[in-house]
């Protein structure tokens, strides 16, 4: 089955990301963030590729909630590895994080409901999100201008792919969307980390 | 029905509320802890609201124990306000957020618990209470006196409503524990926050 | 019933060790660590020995799952307490409660899982137990030396337990498992706290 095939490889490559920012060189600081994002995505593609938490859509597709559980821990790290390049901290920090973790709660309850309740979560989730981005972007600095495309580009596609998933109007299938999202995050959770420490 | 207009009333007054902050200049600090309080009781309302989680006592009464939890957030982010007014941060702010979040989680499994054992919940969550307030009440200066009031007052009639309310002895029903619950929550994490920012 | 016993000691013992905890002058600065530790652990012992949420192993043998979630909590703590001791703080520490929690949250999916996939999960989590030794290993001073013992005896027994009792290979039943539990939770929460201000 093609989920499957996608959730396994979120497994392995998650499993060969931990080891290769574990000891790497360049990432070991005081807190190998890099290694602990890919860890933490390692054990939800685990838990997905198990099964038996996701919940059926009307239209009998796979749906697996926990994602966004796990997406509330490890984006937070990202958050504080890009307050880091721009030499935020403390209470801005904390507010980062905060809605990170909004934004994925909501998120879970969003994913979590069936019915058109969901939009209303969705929704909440946009506004936590859109504030976060806003903030991010008024702490901007010259220096880690590409840091801003990543950003943007890899971050705003996942609520698209909400939107086109089983989670919402349901145009693509579970499979297409899981495959969407591991590109995803490999994209934000591996090269990002990959680039960061160039 | 009675309790679905408090709940609702709760959805749209914290609606308000949030936008309120998010958009009041004085508000805006590097963390605005006012409008992550309100932004996050319009989701625990709209939770309640939606329904499903609710369970039922034993006279049939709906109990939303998931209140309980989103306090422990919402709450904790209180007493980072009380605690920056005082001055108070590091370790013993980080004391008052643990024993904060003891009291709401011991709380949620009183009222999560049907038999008389959530008096053993309901103790250990009182004595967690009672800790937090001498601690606050030892951290006073005279500047923030006002705060006091808010705080013994405030805080300390939710306990009194959870026993009133069927999550102790019933004497209450659920809707009007709503009602109550809604007047502390306009209260403590609204009429508060303008106060506090003035 | 030898299990019940156990549990109920562990109340006992816990609620003991809190009141001492939280009247012992020598106990009492910013933050109150060994209260909190104990006080989780009382909550923790109270949730098991009221029974309910523990699932059966294929053997029949009760799993309590929630232990792990609450040493979550509680041995974060312990790390804090460590780490003060050898003068590590930010990000190293924020490391070492995160690698805790990461610990904690594989060792309840092992626990919660009845399938062999149990052992991935004790993988990740013997995975994530070695780096954070390792870690608090390289960050030993003389003074602490003492303190080395406590973790790697007082620690690694529990994985030991873990793969003894129902939750592994199921050699032991779940009330000798309770046991020794309880008597690692006297030594690593209790007698290393006393031996910690002396």
């Amino acid at each position: 089955m093609l989920l499957n095939t996608f959730l396994q490889s979120g497994v392995l490559l998650f499993t060969a990301s931990s080891i290769l920012f574990l000891f790497s060189k360049k990432q070991q600081g005081s807190f190998n963030t890099a290694f602990i994002v890919s860890f933490v995505t390692l054990i939800s593609y685990f838990l997905m590729w198990q099964g038996g938490l996701e919940i059926a859509s009307a239209a009998g597709q796979p749906i697996f909630w926990t994602r966004w559980l796990f997406y509330g821990a490890s984006c937070s790290l990202l958050m504080v590895e890009i307050a880091k390049t721009r030499k935020i901290k403390g209470a801005t920090l904390a507010e980062w994080i905060y809605l990170t973790v909004i934004v994925m709660f909501t998120g879970f309850l969003a994913a979590r409901t069936l019915t058109s309740v969901k939009w209303i979560y969705f929704i909440l989730s946009s506004v936590a999100y859109i504030l976060l981005v806003l903030k991010v972007f008024k702490a901007r600095t010259e220096e880690t201008a590409w840091i801003e495309n990543y950003i943007y580009f890899g971050w705003s596609v996942f609520p698209l792919v909400f939107l086109l998933a089983p989670t919402g109007f349901g145009v693509i299938s579970s499979a297409i969307a899981a495959g969407i999202y591991l590109l995803l995050d490999l994209y934000t959770k591996i090269i990002f980390n990959v680039q960061l420490k160039k």
